[in-house]
């Protein structure tokens, strides 16, 4: 911890600053900002490499002091700032009592392929809320990884790494991938998967195998140069006038069937009498 | 179409941005504010009691013009606003071209448990993108109502009215229940439902007949006062180390499982052979 908190114009606090509020900024660096005490605890726990912590000299002791030890005993660099200097950083109007900068870990498409399971595949999602939903759910229901196309939201923004509550941390990710990135997966034998009122009723859709499961834009849906990749497409069957549901809806409703069936195919495989419907 | 373009000063345009932005005027009005000529639209077609329509005079004419006949067909009035007033009453830095003031039309407990259906109940949701996302889910997902237990978002706030799309026209709403109002439902055969890490694995839990699925606050989950009311407990696997999924993805996942269920048991009692896993 070093002697002097830091102001807003230290040069630390400016790229930190950057860090939260420009896309070019975490690209260029390789690292993007977790806030608040919680989930720099998971940054922690995740093995994510962290690269420094940033935390108020007027923030919560009972909060800050065990993560000041953890980081310690990891040998990670604990930065004191200067009370409001996190304010003048965050993005949001309640900022958190702390950041972390950690460094983007990136899979690549050989490593997804090769893993086998289920990815959800972001193809124009724009909406950081969304997409951060939906990277928690890609945890929740089992995925091995998140994959998000150039023109989808940037998955290390603030509001995306808040709506995916740590879950960003613990799953495999691929950013910046383009169509061509989805050939080399179906190459690998990884069938896609996309929503369309038009497809089958995913009640008849095989969701068995590695799978992606890929999520347009909530605008226009899936574009026209991944539309013509999609290998099957399913229909979640919808009531009254709905024309469409919230993508993190849709994307949702398919993972968790896709570990449903898994469920259900394990119970029958291991010869237990099942309940299920 | 009155002559003159109203300005920012006039009472009327003044009532108009107290109903977007008031709860309490909203609810002494008993109507709310539709945004944009999409969702204007959808409330004249949806039957709901429309008192008012405003139209920027510069707006789009390809939009507004069919609207306006459709109003004018339907004998309600249409107002012209000078420019850029609906930009100072909107809560939207971008704000739509048209507002249209739509009178609540609130079911009552005795009509919601009656229709023996599916019913979405948010106990203390709070963020006004999952009780939109949730409206939305319960139409598509063909439920018969949606109800608020005081303590929840306001049903009728611009941000839900967005993030509804149009549900909010289209299913039953109740709003400011209360839990007595739970224990008339459940007295009337529905049996509620919430979601919990304890509870039975959905798969295994009784996912038929008159159901209120209860979806609790992001940040306390259900509250003592309905937890008590809970019939089932269900459980939605999740896998890595996630410690809750966001609530409009949880609702949706169990709604959208009631629906599979129900398509599955009108499959089998017609005696079609059935794909469905």
């Amino acid at each position: 911890m070093s002697r002097t908190a830091l102001v807003a114009t230290n040069p630390k606090v400016q790229q930190l600053r950057r860090l939260v509020r420009r896309r070019s900024s975490r690209s260029d660096a390789g690292a993007f900002v977790v806030e608040g005490p919680v989930a720099i605890g998971e940054a922690l726990r995740s093995g994510a490499e962290v690269d420094d912590i940033f935390l108020p000299v007027d923030g919560p002791a009972a909060l800050l002091d065990p993560l000041r030890d953890e980081a310690e005993r990891l040998g990670i660099r604990v930065t004191a700032v200067a009370a409001g200097v996190l304010g003048g950083v965050a993005d949001t109007v309640t900022p958190q009592p702390g950041m972390a900068v950690v460094r983007m870990a990136e899979s690549t498409v050989d490593e997804l392929g090769a893993d086998a399971g289920l990815l959800v595949v972001l193809a124009g999602v724009s909406d950081p809320g969304n997409a951060g939903t939906l990277v928690r759910t890609a945890e929740a229901a089992g995925a091995v990884g998140i994959v998000a196309l150039t023109g989808s939201v940037d998955l290390y923004s603030p509001k995306v790494v808040r709506a995916a509550a740590g879950s960003l941390l613990r799953v495999a990710v691929l950013t910046g991938a383009t169509p061509a990135d989805l050939d080399a997966l179906r190459a690998g034998g990884v069938a896609l998967v996309g929503t369309s009122a038009d497809g089958d009723v995913v009640d008849d859709v095989d969701l068995e195998g590695p799978l992606a499961l890929v999520l347009g834009s909530e605008a226009h849906g899936i574009g026209d140069d991944v539309r013509g990749r999609i290998d099957r497409w399913a229909s979640i069957p919808m009531a009254g006038r709905v024309e469409s549901l919230n993508v993190a809806v849709a994307g949702s409703v398919l993972a968790f069937e896709v570990s449903r069936r898994a469920r259900r195919a394990a119970a029958i495989a291991s010869g237990a009498p099942s309940a299920m419907p």
